[in-house]
This record gives C-alpha cells, structure tokens and sequence, in this order.
C-alpha cells in the first residue's frame, strides 16, 4: 500500500539499533522524504503560500532526560525549560520568529500537581523569554514522564536558513557562550572550586540555558548568515553534518573563548578550553558567514546582546575536517553521540559522562 | 520564577491520578491557559498576522496503543494510519486544511527496518490521502514505543471552527459513518458472522479509518458549521463538551443510522445501533448547525461523498443532555473514558473492552 518506491541496501530484518542513527537516516528517511524541502535541516517547511509574509517551518523535538538530574536537580522546571529551549533553538537556526509551541505530555499519574506546575513554568518562562507561548497541547498518563514540543516559526520572505548554502572561505561563528553546562558537572564532580556567588552564576546559566533565536532572526534578517545549525549534540557533530550538507571540509581553531568562570573551571580541572567549548548543553548557534560579512555579524550580534566569535573556516571538502592550534593542524575525530546505538543519550552517571562527553578520563 | 499567578483549590501534593483529567484541566490548565486563543477547542491558534490568508491552527497528539492491536493486527502500518488520522481529525474539527506534519517517534533499539518502513507507510498513506504530507520529524530510541505528532492547518479567513458558537436550537449533525471499529471487534469475538467479502469491508473501514477533513473543509468554507468537535474518546463526551462550551444541553436521538454491515453485526450480536454508533474509533464529526441550513450542509457533504445525519438538537442548559428514543426522553449518562483516571485507555482485553466501551456484557 505504500505510495513510495525505496532503493535501499538495508533489508527489513536488520533491528535499527544495529543500523545507528546515521544509517537509518541515509538508507531509510532519504530515500522517502529526501525530496521534501527542508529535510535534513532542524526544521521543516510547511506547504503554504506565504507570499510577502515568508515561509513557515516547524520542528519537533522530544525532551531527554536532562543533565540537570545528574547534577541534583528534580524540579521539573528544568526539564521544562528545556523542551522549550530544545525546539526554540531548532528554530533559532532557521532564523525563524517563533509564533507558538505545541506540547505533548505523557505523564505518570503519580506527578504531582506541584511537579507538573513546576513544569509548566519552567516551558512558559522559556517561552516568554524569547517572545513566545505554549498555544496548546496535548495530556496524557503512562508508564513514564515523556516530554514533545512542537515549535512553530515564520521567517522573513527568503531569510530561512538551512544547513546548505555555504562555500569553501566561509566564516564559521559560534553564536552564545559555550561551557556552562559542564564547568556546573566539574564543579558538581569537585573537580574545581569556586566562590558560591560565581558557582550560582554558572549554575544559572547551565540549568535555564538561552537558545538563540533573537541571533538566529537578526542575521536571517540581515542576510549575514549563510548557514546555520544549533549544537544539540556538541561542536564536532554540528561542524560535521554542515560540511556534510555543504560538500566541504573545515579548520576549527581549538582557541575558542570561554568567559572567565568556565575558563577557570577549566583550568582548575586540567582541562584544555576547546574540550569543554565543544560539548553540548549550551544550545549555541554554528553559523557560516563570508569572510567580508564577519565584522558586520559581529556587530549585529553585539547589538542583540549575543556573544560570538569565529571558531573557523569551511574548506575544500579535501581537506576533511581539521583541529588548528595555532602551530599544526590535525584530523579532528571528535566526540558524536549517535542515536540508536550504544552512544545515545539517556543520561547516567556523572563521572562516566564526563568522560564520554569531555573526552578525557574523569578524577 | 513562574510568571503566573495561579488561584485554585488543587494543592500541591495531589496526584494527578487522583485529580483525573477534568479537574487537572479546569483547576491547572485554565487558570493558566485560559485566555489563550482556542483554548479547549480541538486545534490551537498561532500567533500570526494572517490577514486575507486566514488563521494558522495546529494539534498534537500521540497514539494510544491502536484498538486494532487488540485485534490480531500487529502490523505497524496501522498505528501510523491512525497517527495522522488522530492529528487530522483536529484539524478537520477546526475547518483547516492541512499545511503538514511533523512526527515525533521514539521507538525501541529492536525494531525492525521493516516495522519502521511499515510505520512510515501508514502515515504516509494517511497523509496523502488527505492531501498533505509529513514535512519533518524526530526520531530517537527509548525502551518503548511512542508515536507523536503535530499537525499544523490553515482556516480560510473568518472560517475556523471551534468548539463554542453555537445556540440552543442548532442541530446537531453527526459527519461520517460511525460503528465499523467496533463492528469489527465483535465480528473478533465471534458475536456475529458475516460473509468473508463483507467482514473483510468493515476490517478496511476499522483499520484505515477517514478524518472527516475534506467535510470539516467544506463545511467551514460555505459558513455552515457554528461550532465542531471530532468523535475521538465517543459521542458522550463530545456532546458533553461541546454542551459545556456553549452553556446549552442537548437532546440526542437514538435512531442513529448505521451503514448496512455494522447493522447487521448489532443485530447478530443483539446490541441496539445506538450501542455501537456512540462508541469512539471511527473519527467522525458532530457539527452544530443552525436549523434553516441543515439541508444545505447535508448536500455540501453529499457532493463531497460524506455521510451526513441529524443526531439531535441543541437546548437550554437547563434541559441537561438527553435521549430520545422517539416515545420519552432520558438523562443521558454515557460512556466516557478519562485520561489520568482508571478508565484512561491503555487498550487492554478485548471482551473487557467491548464492555467497557459498547456498555454491555461482553457475552
């Protein structure tokens, strides 16, 4: 009955966690939905004349069990901030102007009215933020707690961003500040110390983090960005799929700036900067701008409020993907969680994780 | 940190097993949601400048473990079906025609490529049989399968459908052909026989059911149609609903017309029609209608293909919601599932269920 025709080396008997996230996306999305506009990118386009008023998109993204709760943290407004962060950010990257979030809750019937508040708040406060709103959703009991958001956006008459449409001498700028996140887990794991106030501080930042849309929108807007994609799963796979997308290579400066409390977590831990820069959990934004347009981004970002610095270059796709320090360039293998196989995320314990996602032995 | 101001008598420490969907919704979701436009009704509202484009809408749900699993059919490509079926229903009850989906799955690490194309077929089908399609998605492993999606729709200007605007003497019209799930489910349990041709025909209805888009469509582009809900958890709680929503009751009858097939299983298995015809599973509509354009919304469905029949008439709020079985009227206490309640479905045992669901002995 299927109305699709597939060509595709992968039998029907093969179990998905055999075949990795990678593989069912080559061999079993492609080669059905390969030819809807959007695929591949964080969102999707929806069919609609918009005319002068621009085209619609949509993502959806489930809520993981957030890092958070390795850290000590049960209250569900975290994982409700999240959700939202998580589908704002797929949103930010399509320089999109957020019009509303659908949600869709499964929850034990054991939650409490005060948890399942506490998760409201934590999803309407994130969207309020960014100038949005929960618009309506859907309720339901089970087994377990399952977070869905849908995110619905409008970008400017020919602004949408999508992972193509780079060229090799391309920019690459990290949009947000990155390292939040897991400075908070070393400071968890006390592998660093540092005065409370500051600790709060990093804490804040790592357990309410910002997706970038007012970025995302203002460089969509300018016409700066070329290419854009969020750092869900961490800097590698982000720089990985856009040169995929583009059909280049790319140079990474291993420099990247961390603000002054993560870098000195770093320090404290013995942890090189571009190791904790390159993990995910800060919802920062990868985009790649022409070369003459850089100083111009940077400005408009400085006006948003919104940190950035370039962290590289795309390339000919000959010459892979490289890790620069200044004095040599190296083939960076980077850290990539893939889903369906034993890298996914479902949390877990502290010290293993850190390990996993820093790449280095945990203390 | 919430930026709400809440007033209800829900203290914080209760289950919401122990509160049940009505009350999580008037006494949590209200005091927080209820100025958001189309709060209650099937679809939300997006915030966007639609001008002469008409309103945006969008709907999520999950499926539920398909009825039809219950019924021998383990084929993935049902739960798919009814996937979009249960997001396209929303919005057939808001008048919209679709723009897309985007799908949400978390399935386990075990299933097949096979299962997973199957699963894909279904909703692929069912979007294409309504003219849309699914524009994008998210896909990651979890220890259980869990099928979400979002539908997204735009109303022709002036044309969205909800659940309130309609009056005491509007009729209610019942959109669709209702009975054949369950039909099929008592033809399961051997309660009744019929030719393998025709027993086959009400499996196709069952297992591949129609959201009533094309008809909420038409309905809502002529002007007919005041007010709209879909037959999702039965035709009890929908009037109640929609009663509720308007501050009316309602007068319903139960001479309601079943297509030849399920009439014949009712009479087999000594069920009256009514029985079968209040239960859920077949997605039709009920649409209130002013009375002076009954027969023009009757013709309107007729010229899209679509069964059509008046099931009762909207009254004062005083005269509670009744059936008339043509020689008195009785207070109507049906049959309703509940979502954090012991009845929230969770499929089940078949005999159990038809019980549960038909309101009789399963024999």
């Amino acid at each position: 009955m299927s109305v699709v025709t597939e060509l595709s080396p992968v039998g029907d008997d093969v179990h998905l966690g055999e075949l990795g996230e990678h593989a069912i996306l080559e061999h079993i999305l492609r080669p059905r939905y390969g030819g809807v506009r959007g695929f591949g990118d964080d969102c999707a386009v929806l069919d609609a004349e918009e005319g002068l008023l621009g085209e619609l998109v949509a993502t959806t993204d489930s809520c993981p069990t957030p890092l958070v709760t390795s850290l000590g943290e049960t209250d569900p407004y975290h994982a409700g901030w999240l959700l939202a962060t998580i589908n704002l950010s797929d949103l930010a990257a399509a320089g999109a102007t957020p019009l509303g979030l659908v949600v869709n809750y499964t929850l034990p019937k054991t939650t409490t009215a005060g948890e399942f508040r506490r998760l409201l708040d934590g999803v309407d406060d994130c969207a309020k933020t960014h100038g949005t709103k929960v618009v309506g959703g859907d309720l339901r009991d089970g087994p377990v707690r399952q977070l869905t958001a849908t995110a619905i956006g409008r970008c400017v008459p020919g602004g949408r961003l999508g992972r193509a449409g780079a060229a090799a001498g391309d920019r690459l700028l990290l949009v947000g500040s990155p390292g939040y996140l897991w400075a908070y887990a070393l400071l968890v794991e006390e592998q660093a110390r540092l005065p409370e106030a500051i600790v709060a501080g990093i804490r804040e930042r790592a357990f309410r983090p910002m997706a970038q849309v007012a970025a995302g929108k203002a460089l969509a807007a300018a016409g700066l960005a070329r290419a854009a994609m969020d750092v869900s799963d961490g800097l590698f796979p982000t720089v990985r799929t856009l040169c995929g997308a583009n059909g280049l290579g790319a140079r990474i400066r291993t420099d990247i700036h961390l603000d002054n409390a993560p870098a000195e977590v770093c320090a404290q831990a013995g942890l090189g900067r571009f190791e904790l820069a390159q993990a995910w959990g800060d919802w920062t934004l990868v985009v790649a701008v022409r070369p003459e347009d850089v100083e111009l981004a940077r400005k408009v970002l400085t006006e948003e409020g919104v940190a950035a610095q370039e962290i590289g270059i795309l390339a000919p796709r000959e010459e892979g993907i490289s890790l620069d320090d200044g004095e040599k360039t190296e083939p960076w293998n980077g850290i990539a969680q893939e889903r369906f196989s034993p890298s996914s995320w479902h949390g877990g314990d502290l010290p293993k994780l850190i390990t996993e996602v820093l790449g280095r032995r945990a203390s």
